[in-house]
């Protein structure tokens, strides 16, 4: 499938979607009409029909889409119909809440392993995952095949963190760690930010829009 | 200002210069070119001057941007030129993670307050922030005139919450409670998702794009 000429923001809303179709299909609902599920994420009917219509006719007139083989379409899409395995360095407050989430599981994501410098965190295990030191980072990464990492070191921490991360398989960062990192060669980075989160949030407050 | 036809990819990127303005000034350096800057944030800097260029005239061809002054004009915009005040609710180990965070101030995001139902956290302070039950969630709304929620309770806490602050005078709701919650006439609500965030790296890791 070419998903290459997708505009990014309908990717970010297919997310949505399937967050929802997971929570339907929980539920037992199979089918759902384009406008319930417009009302669900909070858009318009004919934005929904035209984003899923970029992958083929899901949707049946008078039946409404098939939420389970929508979920597994969109899973596809996303590339999260496989479970990637995740681990986290820094295992500070929200390393620790990450490395807790029950929802990603069902998202296609499985935390293996935790990394930390501190020496009252390393060779703790929390929720059955293993907490390692930092410096078996490369062998960590080799032997349980991980592809994700989610960073929430300090700033100050990333950029040796990323410098041996180039020398590893992995595939993907995401990155909360306050430093913005630029696209990489070796891997896909993401930026997560959630003083950013909170500027969007704002500048709609005071646009009123 | 009327920024009502920007697109919102661009107040995105907002935020993203903001950021780098933000460090810039803390290294004391006075002007950055729109190519240097594209650099920082991996764009190109036809993007960046075009972006910029939506708030008027604020680079000087051969010197650059001002970043003390596009760091006051970005924060203008974007409403954080001014401290918002901000409660979480919900203090497990994302709440508490957001609570503590430093970052937040320089940003225009004071947290005043965290509510919590659970007697083991309620009368604790946290780096100065009180922890109050979620009783008092009116009174202390209103007595610190609160216009910024955090939500990061469980799934199942979300729907009274929201109800409850519908009578409050906040602005604005970020949303980490797991649950998509659409638009509301009485505030603004933004979603995070932290699934989401990695589904879209994913994504870009198996396109290759």
């Amino acid at each position: 499938m070419k998903n290459i000429n997708i505009p990014k923001t309908t990717i970010n809303r297919l997310s949505l979607y399937l967050k929802c179709f997971i929570e339907l299909s929980e539920t037992k609902i199979n089918f759902i009409s384009s406008k319930e599920l417009a009302a669900l994420v909070g858009l318009n009917s004919a934005q929904v029909r035209k984003d899923l219509s970029y992958f083929g006719k899901f949707g049946r007139r008078g039946l409404g889409y098939n939420v389970e083989i929508l979920r597994y379409k969109i899973s596809e899409i996303l590339g999260t119909h496989k479970l990637w395995k995740v681990a986290i360095i820094g295992i500070g407050n929200l390393g620790r809440a990450l490395l807790t989430y029950a929802g990603f599981k069902e998202r296609g994501f499985k935390i293996i392993a935790g990394f930390d410098n501190s020496p009252d965190k390393i060779g703790w295990e929390i929720d059955g995952i293993n907490i390692y030191s930092i410096d078996e980072l490369e062998r960590i990464i080799k032997k349980e095949k991980i592809e994700i990492i989610i960073l929430t070191t300090p700033k100050t921490a990333v950029q040796e963190i990323i410098d041996r991360l180039k020398k590893t398989k992995i595939k993907g960062v995401l990155n909360f760690a306050g430093k913005y990192l630029v696209a990489d060669e070796n891997f896909k980075i993401r930026n997560v930010d959630i003083s950013l989160e909170l500027e969007q949030l704002t500048y709609f407050v005071i646009n009123k829009i």
